[in-house]
């Protein structure tokens, strides 16, 4: 049977991955008969395995009598999340298609909020008495183990009003010795997690400390469930994708890209576009205010788009270095004067290389061009070094500006009680034009006051 | 006993959370100092969570006594993970300083990339023989039990030439017959990782099978270790934080923002901002041929800012998208076909949209504009309608010119084995900035020929 198992093992596998590479591609009516094709434990994998969204879609479009079998197969945690995405009045019914006992426990974790610790937790955990024996805590667990429990790894030590006394893990119940009571071996400095703990702090929790679960508590130490490590996984790698994308400047797709739906995706994206190109609209404005100037030294405007550039580059560096680091908890509000200080440092050491680099361009430009036209014809004519100087204090002054606001405006939103992600580099590539545009003619109004005073 | 243990727990978590927050303004001794002053049990917590940088920097700092205490505590792989960051002299030193049968795993793990599954992986995983009875399997896990597993929340079914067979999860064994035989009972349809697999895979498997640990394999099916799902969170919070700083136009940082140093972080900030800067000049260079243009119709500078920004912005909402797509495996370079055919009725519909705005825009504005100043004096002169135009319509090809290159940029990356990520979305940004300059000066001399070509 050993030597057998791989080949149907392979064959199985394979069916499910066609399925899997295919699925977005088919629609509903192709989905249910390619899901019915499978296997009772390949189904079972499959669906384990979808897609919230689609599993509400798959369990919509079954017959009433399927519905209700792969309703049961779901852990309680699982149920809950599939109906908390499913409408309003499709969740009544779908409850309803519940054993009693599960239906219990769902209602309970419907409750919660579905970013809350809470909302991650499972109640399926195994519970030990203090006053066992390490012996009968074994074989009380191995009872349990019955029940479908969430992780056995840990046994949760319970008083009779369910205050959290202890936890033992698997490890220390077989290393104890047999006779010993579980309250004398038992670990009770135990990290636990507030039932409200956003699901962003529970995943930073968890990368600390590397466990495999932790228990969930109420304001007054009782027990109300775990949360066990692979459900963590899903949601750092779920809340780092909604950081990348609204750092990207699009609100978050909560789907994968190719299953977004045109319309639903044309929205997410067009939003933050519209209100970014009506920032961007003020930058026109600071231009009309500038139109003398350029009329009389044109080769101003050429410069317009490298100076703007330099400062959304630099803003959205510093200000995505400063996103991740506060969602990673290594940068508190408090710190924000020590972020500061780091970024002027930084942003005029890197203002004074892009300055550096951009008068040595301009002067190697202008002796190029003397040499072929001749200096009067020449690209930066007469007053060409100052134009370099103008646009050197002006990169300067904009990458500064850039590194300072695009540090400080995550902070600010954070302070503000809103996400910090939110669109906050393009809007700081924004914020940074437009100021950009002022610094810039601002230092040309004072190197090249006498060419823009002379009459046109 | 029990009661007081929570006072003493919150007194002792004070002391490491003290430290821990002022850790990154220490220096080195003032850190060995503080770590010093912890308990013993306290020191084990507190250096197990440090960066792996920061523990090489405490332990070299340390007594060469208290340092082998130390270098002993810690499990093989994250010796390993410690001594992979350690300088090549220091190595040597400090492997001689573990005992025997942990320095041959130390040495075998060395051997893999850290990057790898088997750079990730433990070798202390629990082993059960095909042929013993369920009983004699818990009897024999919880002898193993004492030596220090990594996980023993699984049992692999391994053969004389190490070959992994099957698995049973404890809660199998437990709810297992306790006469029949491990063969008869254990799970066939393993899923494995190959040692070679790159860890950002691995982390995208168990976020995908929601499983706690899995067997690493060689070629030939023989069991080399596990992985287990604890670890998996730190190497996607890594990823993902890699990728966030290399879409914000930085280097990674591989450490927590206030801990890197200024020339560290000058360095890997400066490098990606002095390449854009330089690719940006080239919007100077493309400028200087327009300037006659820009002479005669002044008008048109001041809408600069505004297209090469909407095209910026739309590239890097489809630049980041796709790049986290790819991430995530949600795309694969043969989707290329189907995203390029999206992003480009994506690109013409944003277009659009933004173009719309645009044009009622300079409407609104001129019509304020005449009532003010009179037609002759007005903001966009005689010909408003024509300068609406090229706006708009290069608002629609620098939208869709960004929303193309922005989606295809990754993918063409990965297909030449190049992380995708690496400053892409500022790449495009700057791409875009170059051409969008070159469509709008070319609908400007359509549109605009009779303007452009009378004598100024």
């Amino acid at each position: 049977v050993t030597d057998e198992a791989p080949v149907v093992d392979l064959v199985q596998r394979l069916a499910i991955a066609d399925l899997h590479d295919a699925w977005h591609v088919l629609d509903i009516q192709e989905r249910v008969e390619g899901f019915r094709a499978l296997s009772h434990s390949e189904g079972e994998e499959f669906f384990s395995e979808l897609p919230t969204a689609d599993q509400i879609a798959l369990v919509e479009a079954l017959a009433p009598a399927e519905r209700r079998l792969w309703l049961r197969m779901l852990a309680p945690d699982d149920a809950a999340d599939l109906l908390q995405h499913a409408s309003e009045e499709r969740r009544c019914e779908l409850i309803a298609m519940l054993d009693e006992p599960v239906r219990r426990e769902v209602n309970t974790l419907l409750a919660y909020a579905e970013d809350d610790a809470g909302g991650l937790m499972s109640t399926r955990y195994a519970r030990v008495r203090p006053e066992m024996t390490v012996d009968e805590a074994i074989l009380y667990l191995r009872r349990q183990a019955n029940q479908r429990l969430e992780t056995i790894y840990y046994g949760y030590v319970l008083d009779n009003r369910q205050k959290l006394l202890g936890v033992m893990s698997f490890r220390d119940l077989f290393q104890a010795k047999g006779a010993s009571l579980v309250r004398d071996v038992m670990h009770t400095d135990v990290i636990t997690i507030p039932e409200e703990m956003d699901q962003e702090a529970v995943g930073r929790l968890f990368a600390q400390h590397d466990l495999v679960a932790l228990p969930v508590v109420d304001a007054e130490g009782r027990m109300k469930g775990i949360v066990t490590v692979d459900d963590i996984v899903d949601v750092v790698q779920e809340e780092a994708t909604e950081d990348i994308q609204k750092i990207g400047g699009t609100e978050a797709l909560d789907a994968p890209y190719l299953e977004v739906g045109a319309r639903e995706m044309l929205k997410k994206r067009a939003g933050w576009l519209v209100v970014l190109f009506l920032g961007e609209m003020l930058t026109a404005t600071a231009m009309a205010y500038y139109q003398e100037e350029i009329q009389k030294v044109v080769v101003l405007s050429t410069f317009i788009p490298l100076i703007i550039s330099s400062g959304g580059n630099s803003g959205s560096q510093a200000s995505t270095l400063v996103i991740r680091a506060l969602a990673l908890g290594e940068v508190k509000l408090r710190d924000w004067w020590h972020v500061m200080h780091r970024e002027i440092a930084m942003g005029l050491m890197l203002g004074c290389i892009l300055a550096s680099i951009g008068f040595v361009r301009i002067i190697v430009w202008q002796s190029i061009s003397e040499r072929v036209h001749g200096k009067e014809h020449s690209l930066y004519g007469d007053h060409w070094l100052l134009i370099a100087t103008t646009v050197s204090c002006s990169l300067i002054g904009v990458v500064l500006w850039g590194t300072l606001s695009g540090s400080m405006l995550p902070l600010l939103l954070r302070r503000l009680g809103l996400d910090p992600a939110s669109a906050c580099a393009p809007f700081v590539a924004t914020l940074v034009d437009v100021t950009g545009l002022i610094i810039y003619f601002t230092f040309a109004s004072i190197f090249l006051a006498a060419q823009l005073s002379g009459a046109s």
